[in-house]
């Protein structure tokens, strides 16, 4: 999605250079996903190219509006919770949490860190994006759901997150899940699970880790959530987080004012993320 | 909201017996519930009653779509977790997670037992309703942007909650929400913290308990969680579920094909759940 001069528009971005208006196909990239038509359409449009504006001038907009945001705990190996050691096995399940919608921001949006936490984290993560819908499809079947890949962010409070057994309140606080540039449709990625998650935070990479390190591979948590809930076009898997370099957690700060986050992986674009400073709000004060 | 020959309608329910269509002051109770003069309105139509159908006639919908459902763990004094003693200080912080909103489902809905659990429980709650948009408000404003309060059935899948460390699967089957039957509003409940939560399952009460053991108050809720993100109209936080009476907790067993269970809250209404056997899916089984 970009911002038009009426409101959002849907778009194809042209070899990373251009972006195409395809607000003619539909309204959203949700109802573009979930209509093979309009998706065959816009793939012919895109390879013309014909009306595509500089990428330059155009400001994104997170590329879908999910229903839902469904985020994986641990799920890559060697990111160990607190207290693991490398040779433990793998989790049986995987640990699933929600976003709420109130998350969502695009790549251009600067996040405010909240007055209420001072402990604000960030996770650089490939998320998937569902295409046609997945009603507890198998194991075989889940990959056809998927209708591409793009960068997610998932921000954490961690004073929050840590306060009680369940982390939602620490992952929900507004703007904390930056979600983009784009959509890389899944048939221009070659092998899902060869792809390298980078982050880097003022010029220094903390995280590089491949997807080859999986626990739970793409598809199979497709199988997996499509068995609690019919998921729809436009939900989002964020895959989980890499763990951090050595060196990077052991000089790890929560974010402040100024700080910048990108998350780059080749293939699918980077997304870089500003934070700025709490904005006051009418109280701070917690209990 | 209730339904009318062209789709869902907002109504009030008059005296407990009749219905009143309020589709001509807004298109959704979310919307009147944010329009301080609409919500009037509907306060003196109400009061006059003219033109209400009998609710005998009228299939009752959820009372609003919300944005978020935000839901309590441990919030009576009494409902301990396992291992946990009687003696244990109240916790220092809410535990709270969320449901997705494919969990809505309205008092007339029949939930569907999902194929891929077979440990499916309920819990009876009090769910208030945001009413005015709140943005980091303070205990002492918070109440005042309560619109009401309504039933809500925290539906959960035993067997999914408790493999990981989050609860989140357990709690988002598609239908895990009932809702409703309506909202009261906040003015018609004289303290909310007063009010005897029963829930009966096939003729048992199984729970019988006072808001009077809320660890965490309404009012503290709204605050709490407004710090993290602005609470919209429609907005719905489930208050936590009270503790199962020792010997419904004894005779326990997981919901079946054909059993109902009843919350009841006197001044609130009640609101009555029928489960139904699993519709075959494409695949039943996890990993």
């Amino acid at each position: 999605m970009f911002r038009g001069a009426d409101g959002p528009l849907p778009g194809a971005v042209v070899d990373g250079e251009l972006v195409l208006d395809l607000g003619g196909l539909a309204e959203h990239v949700e109802a573009l996903l979930a209509d093979p038509v309009a998706l065959e359409a816009a793939r012919r449009l895109a390879a013309g190219g014909a009306g595509a504006r500089p990428l330059a001038e155009v400001e994104l907009l997170a590329p879908v509006r999910p229903g839902r945001i469904l985020c994986l705990g641990y799920n890559y190996r060697g990111h160990l919770p607190a207290g693991a050691t490398e040779r433990d096995p793998d989790p049986q399940y995987p640990d699933v949490f929600v976003k709420t919608p109130n998350v969502l921001r695009g790549p251009h949006d600067v996040v405010t860190l909240p007055p209420a936490s001072d402990d604000v984290d960030y996770e650089g993560e490939i998320a998937l994006v569902i295409g046609r819908r997945a009603d507890a499809v198998s194991l075989d079947e889940a990959a056809a759901h998927i209708a591409g890949y793009t960068l997610f962010n998932d921000v954490s409070a961690r004073d929050w997150q840590s306060r009680s057994s369940q982390w939602e309140l620490g992952k929900c606080f507004d703007g904390f899940g930056p979600l983009g540039p784009w959509i890389v449709t899944a048939d221009a990625v070659a092998d899902p699970h060869d792809l390298t998650v980078e982050v880097e935070r003022e010029g220094v990479v903390t995280v590089s880790q491949s997807t080859a390190d999986l626990v739970f591979p793409m598809a199979f948590l497709v199988h997996y959530l499509s068995q609690v809930m019919v998921l729809e076009p436009g939900d989002v898997i964020a895959t989980g987080s890499p763990q951090k370099l050595p060196e990077a957690l052991a000089a790890h700060r929560p974010l402040a004012d100024g700080d910048a986050v990108t998350i780059r992986v080749a293939g699918l674009g980077e997304l870089t993320t500003r934070f700025a400073a709490p904005v006051p709000r009418n109280e701070g004060a917690a209990r």
